[in-house]
C-alpha cells in the first residue's frame, strides 16, 4: 500500500457553506457581499460559512487598505488558495492512461501518460495505480495534501456506485473501479464518465462558468455530449444522457455500430471520417491524421466528407438546442484539429435547425488538448471533496 | 370591471414552507415524518411550516383514533383542502377559447367553451374574459375565493413577463397579456405556453408525481414537448425549449413549415398525416377525423400514413431519452384518437432509437381530453401562487 496522506474532511458542512465556497471557487476574488448576491445567501450566512473555510486554509481574504470599512462587514475580496489541497485525475482511454496533478483551482501542476498495452481491469488497475504513485511522490514537492482521485472512462458510468457499467473500448462490464483504485491507492476515488467529467470541468472552470443552461459537445473518436441543465449536469434516470452521437441525421446514410444508420457518430467521428475519405478518394488513409492531411492538401473528395461530417454535427447541435434551449453550447475535443474544415458547415446547419430563438444560442468552440480530459477527472474529485460524497 | 376577491397571500413564506405545502398537494396524505422525508427536511421545520398553513385552512389534520403519539409530534395525516382555493385556467387555441375552474388540487369543478371568431389580441381579450367573469359567478356558488387566472397559449411565451412573444396560431407578436387580463378580470394571471402548462399539471398533479425527470410529448395539431429536468420545467435560456416537432427524421422528407424537410410535425402532426393520407389515397379527406376514419375502415394507403407518423413520434421520443435519459415519457394530446393505429409503430422505433439504457425508459400513454389543456393553465396559477411569483 502506498503511503497516502490522511484524510482530511472538507470544512463546509452545509449546503449552504458548500455554495459559498463553488461561488468563490468558480467566480472568485469576491467580497461577502458579492458571495451573497451571487448565491442568493444572506450577509450573516456567507460571513458564517466563510469563517472556518479561511481558518482551516481553504479560503484566504486579499487585504488591502482598506481593511474594514467604518461600518459593517469586511469588504475585502476573498478568493480560494488553489495550493491549499491537491488532486489527482486519471483518464483511460482504449490506448493509454493520461494522470495530472491539478490544485484545488484544477490547474495542471504535473501530467504523465501511459500507453496501455493491455485492456482488462486487472492490467489497467495497475498502470493506473503506478501512474497515480508517481503523481503522490510528486505531490510531495508541492507541501499540500492529495485529496481525491477521480478518474473518467467512456461509456455508462455510475458515479454514485463508482461502478463503470459498461465501457465499449475497454470491453469492460460492472467494474467497482472506485472500490478497486480506493484499496490500491488509499484515495478517495470518483469514477465518471468523460464526457461529463469534461463537463463538470467547463461549468466550474471554463467556458460554462456562471451558464445555468450549457452543453459541451465532444468530437473525435467518439461523438459526445455533456448536458447542464438548472445548474446541474444531467445524468439521465437509467445512467443514458446527452448521446448526441446516436442523433440519426439521415436514416439512408452509413450503418452505425448502434444497429441504426446515419447515426452523428456514422458521419462524423473519426473512423467514420476515416472510412469516408478512403471510399470517396481511393487513398488509404488510416488514421484521422491521414484524412485531415489529405484534406488539407486541397484533395476535394476529402474535404467533401469533413462538409459532410460539419453538416451531421451542426443539425445534432440545432438538436439539442431546440429540446432544451442551452444558453451557450461549447464544442471540443481532438476532432477539432479539423475545425477549419467543418466550422462554417457546423454553424450553417446549426442556423438551418435551430428553431426560433433557439438560434441566438452561442456556439463557441474551445481546444482542449487530450490533458484536459484527466484534468475533467480531476474536476470532479474536486467536487465530491467538496460536497464530501466522494468513497473512501 | 368585474367584482374582483380580495387578493389573500398564501401562508407559505420560506421556500421550505412552499416546498411542504407542494409535498402535501401531490403525494398528500401524509404524516408529518413522511412530508420530512420527502422534502429533505427536519421533523422542526415541517412542524413549523405546515401550522400556519393548517390555521389557514389550506392544510387539515385527518383526525383518527391516535390523536397524539405518547411522546413528540402529531402523527395524523395532513391533506390538502381543495375547496380551499380556486382557479382558473384558460387554454386558447386558433378556433376556441376553452375555460375551466378548479379547485387547489387542480380538479376541475366547471368547464366552458366558446369558439373564436376572430384572433386579434383585442377580440380574444373580450371573449376570455367574459368566459373568465362567467367562471367567477360560478365560484360564488363554491363559497371559496378564486385566487388566480392561468392561460396557456401555444408559441414562444414569456411567463416570467406575462408576454405572449409570438404565437404562430394567433398571429400574435409580443402581446403582454397576462397586464391585460389582470386589468379585465382583477385576478392574478399567469400566462405560459400551452405544453409547459400540461407539463406543470402532469408533474403536480398526473403521471409526473415524484418523477425528477420526464417528458411530456402530445400529438395533434402539433407535436410538442414539455421536459421536467431536475424537478423543474425546462424553458430554454432563449425561450424555446420541447421542439421535438423540428427534430428531423428524414432530410428527404416533406418540407415544414420551419423551412426544414422532413420533421416530425412535417410527417405526423395532423395537417401532415390529412396531406399524406389525400396523396395516398386519392380520398379528399379534410381533417384527422375524415383521415382516422379511412383507416380505421382498413384503406392500406392511410394506414400506412399513420405508420409512418408512428415512427416518426418514435424515433423522436428516442433521441428526447438518449438526450436526457428521462425516467418515463408520457404520450397525450388529442392526437391519441389514432393511438390504435401507430402505438406499435411508436414502441418499435423508439426501441430501436433508444441507446443502451435509454430504453428502459417508460413509454406512458395518457389521453388528455381538450380541457385538460385548459387544466394546466389553472396548475400554473396554482403554481404562481404558492411561490407568490404571479403578477396583479
Amino acid at each position: 500500500m502506498p503511503s497516502s496522506p490522511p484524510t482530511e474532511a472538507f470544512p463546509a458542512h452545509t449546503p449552504a457553506a458548500s455554495q459559498v465556497f463553488v461561488t468563490v471557487l468558480c467566480h472568485g476574488p469576491l467580497t461577502r457581499s458579492d458571495i451573497g448576491g451571487r448565491a442568493g445567501l444572506s450577509a450573516a450566512a456567507v460571513t458564517k460559512a466563510v469563517r472556518p473555510l479561511i481558518e482551516a486554509g481553504y479560503l484566504v481574504e486579499d487585504v488591502g487598505e482598506e481593511t474594514r470599512p467604518s461600518l459593517g462587514r469586511p469588504a475585502n475580496p476573498v478568493r480560494v488558495d488553489g495550493g491549499r489541497a491537491l488532486f489527482i485525475g486519471v483518464k483511460i482511454t482504449g490506448d493509454e492512461i493520461i494522470a495530472v496533478l491539478t490544485d484545488l483551482c484544477c490547474r495542471i501542476r504535473v501530467a504523465r501518460h501511459l500507453p496501455l498495452t493491455a485492456r482488462d481491469p486487472g492490467a489497467v488497475l495497475t498502470l493506473a495505480s503506478e501512474l497515480v504513485r508517481e503523481l503522490l511522490a510528486e505531490a510531495d514537492g508541492f507541501g499540500a495534501p492529495v485529496h481525491g482521485l477521480g478518474v473518467a472512462v467512456s461509456g455508462d458510468v455510475d458515479r454514485a456506485a463508482g461502478v463503470v457499467r459498461y465501457s465499449p473500448f475497454l470491453e469492460w462490464h460492472d467494474v467497482p473501479l472506485a472500490e478497486l483504485l480506493g484499496m490500491t491507492t488509499g484515495l478517495r476515488v470518483t469514477v465518471d464518465n468523460d464526457v461529463r467529467a469534461l463537463t463538470v470541468a467547463e461549468q466550474w472552470f471554463g467556458a460554462g462558468v456562471g451558464l445555468s443552461d450549457f452543453a459541451l459537445v465532444t468530437v473525435g473518436a467518439g461523438i459526445g455530449c455533456g448536458l447542464v441543465v438548472h445548474g446541474r449536469v444531467v445524468s439521465g434516470a437509467h445512467g443514458v444522457a446527452g448521446e448526441i452521437g446516436h442523433v440519426v441525421i439521415d436514416p439512408a446514410g452509413p450503418p452505425c455500430h448502434c444497429g441504426n444508420r446515419g447515426c452523428v457518430e456514422a458521419i462524423a467521428a473519426d473512423p467514420a471520417i476515416v472510412a469516408a475519405v478512403r471510399e470517396r478518394t481511393g487513398v488509404a488513409v488510416t488514421d484521422a491524421a491521414g484524412a485531415l492531411e489529405l484534406a488539407h492538401r486541397g484533395d476535394q473528395g476529402a474535404r467533401d466528407v469533413y462538409t459532410r461530417a460539419g453538416d451531421a454535427i451542426g443539425r445534432a447541435i440545432g438538436t439539442v438546442a431546440n429540446l432544451f434551449g442551452p444558453e451557450r453550447v461549447i464544442i471540443s475535443g481532438e476532432g477539432l484539429a479539423a475545425y477549419d474544415l467543418f466550422a462554417e458547415q457546423i454553424r450553417d446547419a446549426f442556423a438551418a435547425a435551430a428553431f426560433g430563438t433557439a438560434a441566438q444560442c452561442d456556439l463557441k468552440t474551445r481546444p482542449l488538448p487530450f490533458d484536459e480530459w484527466a484534468r475533467g477527472a480531476a474536476a470532479t474529485a474536486i467536487q465530491s471533496f467538496i460536497r464530501s460524497e466522494a468513497r473512501h
